[in-house]
C-alpha cells in the first residue's frame, strides 16, 4: 500500500526512520502529563471529567478544543470515547477529529457504534480508511455495511486493496479467510539468513509488522517458520532450511475463528500460516487479532447461557428487547409446564397449603445446583477440556456432586422442617425430593450440554430451557407427587 | 553492508549457531502421519482410540510401546494426555515418558494434575524441570507447592534461577510480578541498530524468543521499543533511538492480571515491559503468557455467577463439592426467604389455591430477565466497557428492556390466564404483578452488580444471591400480596 512504499523509500535513502505513527499498527508518541488528566490510570479507562470536557466541547461547537483534547489519546483510547460518549455526539465528534479517526481507531471501535459512524460517512472516506487498513481489519469494518454502501466502498478502493478485501468477505463470517492478513513475508527454502535479511531491507511493499517468516516450497506450500529472533541472532551463511521450524500448526482457511483461537492458545502461538485447500499458503493470523476472539468467545458463554444474546451495551435497544424477549418467551413456555404440574396437584395443595410454601425450595435448589453443572459441563466443552475421552470421568464425578449436594442440603432442609412443622411426614417428603431433584438436576446439567453438542447445536445456547424444565417440573412432581403418595394434610 | 560482511566471517570462526529446537520453548519436529493419527484434526483434540492405546500399554507395563506412541506428540498434547486420562494412570505414564516430560508439558499442564504429579517427584527432578523453564511457567509450578516442598525444590536449583523464583514469588499471586518473565533484551538507547545486530549475535546467554527489544536510559528505566521487523529493515547505521517507538505501554510489577490482561487486549501488545516502583525495567510479559489469562478471566465469569467456583473439570472432588454445597446453602436461605413470604399468604392462597400454580410463573420470568441484565453488566464492568461515564445511559437502557419484557410478556400472560381461568381480576393482578416483577428485576440485575463492583467487591462472585432474593422474594411479595388486597377468592 501506498504509505508504506514511502516509509521504505526513506528508511534506505537517508535513513531518516519515521516512528511508526504514520503507519499500519504503531501508535503516536503521547505525552504522559496530558495522557494522565485523561486516562484514569488505577483501571485505565477515560476519566469521566475527561469526557465531559469533550462533549462540552462538542457542544460549544469548539471543534479546535475538541481536536486538542483528543489529540493525544492512544487510537484505542479514541475508540473507547466513541463508545463512552452518548450517541448523538459521536457524528460531530468524528467530524471534529477528522484525521484522528484513522484505521487503529476504526479497528478498535464497537462494531455497532463503528456502524452508525461509518454510515454517516462518504463511501470515498470509508474507502480510505480501509486501504489504511490491515485487510482483516478493513473487513471487520466493511462486512456489516449493507450489500450496495458494500460495493459503493469498495468501489472507491486500489483495485488490488479491492481484490483483496472482496476474497476475504468470499470467505464465512467468522472464518480463519476473513481474519487473516494478505500481508506476510514468504521466502523460498534455498535462501540463507543473509538473503533473507538484504531481501527484507530491499524489497518495497512488505508488511511493516511481522513476527515470523514462512518459508515456502515452489508450489508456495509451507514447510517451516522462522522467528525473526532466530534469524537476528544467527549468521548470514547459514541456510533457513537450517534454523527454521518444520513443525508448525496450519489454520485451513475454512476453519472457525473459535477453533483458531483455541489453537493459538493451546500451542501458544505468535503468528500462522493460513493455507488453502491445496495447502498454499494465502495469509497469516497473528495473535493480537485472536486475543480478540479469545475473550468474546471464552465470554460469550456467559452471555448465551442466560440468553442474553451477545450482550453488547452498544446493540441498538429495540434489536436486545427482541433477543431478550424472545428468550423469555420460551422460558415462559417451561414455566408454565412447571406451573401445570402443579395445577395437577391443586387438591393436596388445599389439604396441605404447606406444601405450596415449601415448593419453591425444592425446584429453587434443583435451578442452581443444575447451573453450576450445566456452565461447567458448557466451559469444558467449548475449551476441549471435556472430550469423549472423559466424557464418562465427567459424569460420574457430577453423580456424586449431585447425591452429596441432595444429602447434605436435604437433611438440612428436613431438619429445618420438622423443627417449624413438627411433621415427620412433611419433613421426609421434603428430604425425598430434594435428593431425587438434585440428583436430576446435576445429571440434566451435565447430559443436555452433552447431548446438545454431540447433536452439534451450540449448549450455550440451549442448555438452559431444557435444565430448568427438568428441574421445575420433575421438581414440583416429586415434592408434590411424593406428598400425594404419603397422603399428607 | 561491507562492515556487516566481515564481521560475520569471523562470527563464522567461532560460529555456534542454536538450531531453536534444542531450546526452551520450542517444539519437537512432528511425524505428521502418526500425528494425525493420534490427532481428531477437526477439533484438534487426541482421539479417544489414541487414548486408551497408551492406557492398554500402561496396563501392560510395557513402557517401550507408551514411549513410542506418546513421543511424535506436540507437548501440549502431551499435557492433555495427562488431563485426560485417569488419575491412576498419570505416574505411570509420567515415568514411562521420561525426558518427554519437559518444562514445556508441566507448562501447559492443568494446576491440579500437574500438581498431584511433581508430588510424585523427587524435588530434584522437579528442580531440573524448572531450571528449563521461562521464571513465569517455573513460578506456576513451585507456586501450588506447599512452603515446605518449594523449599526443597529451591534448594536444589542453581542460585541464580533460585534467586528468580524467590524474588518472582515475593510478588502477590495473580500479580504482573509472577507472570513476567526475567529473560529479555534491553540495550542503551546510544547504540545503532548494527551495535544490536552484533550484540545480540554475539551474546551466548540470551533469551531464545523475544519479539521485541527494550531500550533503557542509563538508570535502567525503558524509555522505548524496538519490533524485530524494523531493526532487521533498517540500515546498520540508523540510531536505535529513531526506530524505537517511544510510546509503549509500562505495566507496574504489581498490576493485577486480569488488567494485564485487558491491556494486551487494549493495545494490541506482543510483549510488554515489566518496571518496579522506581521505573526501572525488570521483567518482560509476552502475549503468549497472557492468552491464558484472558480466557480463564473471561470464562470465569460464567462459573462465578453459577456459583461453580473455578468450575476446573480436573479439580479434587471434596474440593468442588465444598464449592458448590456452600454456594447452594446460601441460596438455600434466600429460597427459604422467598418461602416465608409465600407462607405470609397461606390463608390467600387457601381462598384460592390457583395462585399457588401461577405464582411460580412470576418469579421464574423475573428471574430469568434478572439474571440476563446481570450477566450483561457483569460482562461489561469486567471488560471495561461499564465505567463511570456511561453508567446511567445503562441504567436507562435495561429500565426500558425491563419495562418491554413486563408489559409484553405480562399481556401474553394475563390472556392466557384469563382463557384458562375466566377470572378478569386474577388475570389483571398476574399482570400487575409480572410487570412489577420485571422491572424489579431489570433495575437489581444492572444496580446490585453496580454497586458491588463500586464496593470493591467482585460482582460477578456475588450478585446472583442478591438478585434471585430480590426476584423471588419481590415477586411471590407482589403476586399474593396483590392478590390479597384485591382479595381474591
Amino acid at each position: 500500500m501506498e504509505r508504506e512504499e514511502d516509509r521504505v523509500e526513506t528508511l534506505l535513502a537517508d535513513g531518516t526512520v519515521d516512528h511508526g505513527p504514520d503507519h499500519g499498527e504503531d501508535t503516536p508518541p503521547v505525552d504522559e502529563t496530558r495522557h494522565s488528566e485523561s486516562l484514569d490510570e488505577e483501571d485505565n479507562t477515560l476519566k469521566p471529567r475527561f469526557i465531559r470536557k469533550v462533549t462540552d466541547a462538542l457542544e460549544a461547537d469548539d471543534q479546535e478544543q475538541v481536536y486538542n483534547l483528543v489529540e493525544p489519546l492512544h487510537p484505542a483510547d479514541i475508540a473507547d470515547l466513541f463508545e463512552l460518549i452518548d450517541g448523538e455526539y459521536r457524528a460531530p465528534l468524528a467530524r471534529a477529529i477528522n484525521d484522528l479517526l484513522g484505521s487503529e481507531v476504526m479497528a478498535e471501535m464497537n462494531d455497532w457504534v463503528r456502524e452508525d459512524l461509518v454510515d454517516d460517512l462518504e463511501p470515498e472516506e470509508v474507502a480510505e480508511l480501509a486501504e489504511q487498513m490491515e485487510t482483516d481489519d478493513a473487513v471487520a469494518m466493511i462486512e456489516d455495511l449493507d450489500e450496495e454502501d458494500q460495493q459503493a466502498v469498495l468501489a472507491e478502493m486500489e483495485p488490488e486493496d479491492r481484490a483483496a478485501i472482496e476474497s476475504a468477505l468470499s470467505f464465512p463470517e467468522e472464518s480463519a479467510g476473513r481474519l487473516m492478513s494478505r500481508d506476510f513475508i514468504a521466502v523460498p527454502e534455498h535462501l540463507t539468513v543473509g538473503d533473507l535479511i538484504d531481501y527484507m531491507r530491499e524489497s518495497r511493499d512488505l508488511a511493516t509488522e511481522f513476527w515470523e517468516v514462512f518459508i515456502v516450497d515452489p508450489k508456495h506450500r509451507p514447510v517451516g517458520t522462522c522467528m525473526l529472533s532466530w534469524i537476528l541472532r544467527a549468521p548470514r551463511s547459514v541456510p533457513l532450511a537450517d534454523v527454521m521450524k518444520r513443525d508448525q500448526t496450519l489454520i485451513p482457511v475454512a476453519m472457525d475463528q473459535e477453533e483458531v483461537a483455541l489453537r493459538f492458545q493451546k500451542y501458544a502461538l505468535i503468528s500462522a500460516a493460513v493455507v488453502d485447500d491445496a495447502g498454499r499458503l494465502v495469509g497469516q493470523i497473528t495473535v493480537d487479532d485472536v486475543v480478540h476472539i479469545i475473550q468474546e468467545e471464552a465470554g460469550e458463554d456467559a452471555l448465551l447461557l442466560s440468553g442474553a444474546g451477545e450482550g453488547d451495551i452498544n446493540e441498538p435497544l429495540p434489536r436486545t428487547i427482541r433477543t431478550r424477549m424472545w428468550w423469555l418467551f420460551i422460558n415462559l413456555g417451561t414455566a408454565i409446564l412447571a406451573s401445570s404440574v402443579v395445577a395437577l396437584f391443586e387438591a393436596t395443595i388445599t389439604r396441605l397449603v404447606t406444601l405450596a410454601v415449601l415448593m419453591p425450595i425444592v425446584t429453587g435448589m434443583g435451578g442452581n445446583a443444575a447451573t453450576q453443572t450445566m456452565t461447567v459441563t458448557v466451559r469444558a466443552l467449548a475449551t476441549n477440556q471435556l472430550t469423549s475421552s472423559n466424557t464418562w470421568r465427567m459424569i460420574v464425578r457430577e453423580w456424586w456432586i449431585a447425591s452429596a449436594n441432595g444429602w447434605g442440603l436435604g437433611l438440612l432442609m428436613a431438619m429445618t422442617c420438622q423443627v417449624i412443622y413438627q411433621d415427620w411426614m412433611l419433613s421426609f417428603v421434603l428430604l425425598l425430593a430434594m435428593i431425587l431433584n438434585s440428583i436430576n438436576a446435576g445429571l440434566s446439567g451435565v447430559l443436555i450440554p452433552l447431548g446438545l453438542d454431540k447433536l452439534k447445536i451450540d449448549p450455550a445456547v440451549t442448555s438452559t430451557v431444557f435444565v430448568t424444565t427438568m428441574t421445575d417440573t420433575l421438581g414440583f412432581f416429586f415434592f408434590l407427587g411424593l406428598a400425594e403418595v404419603f397422603a399428607l394434610h
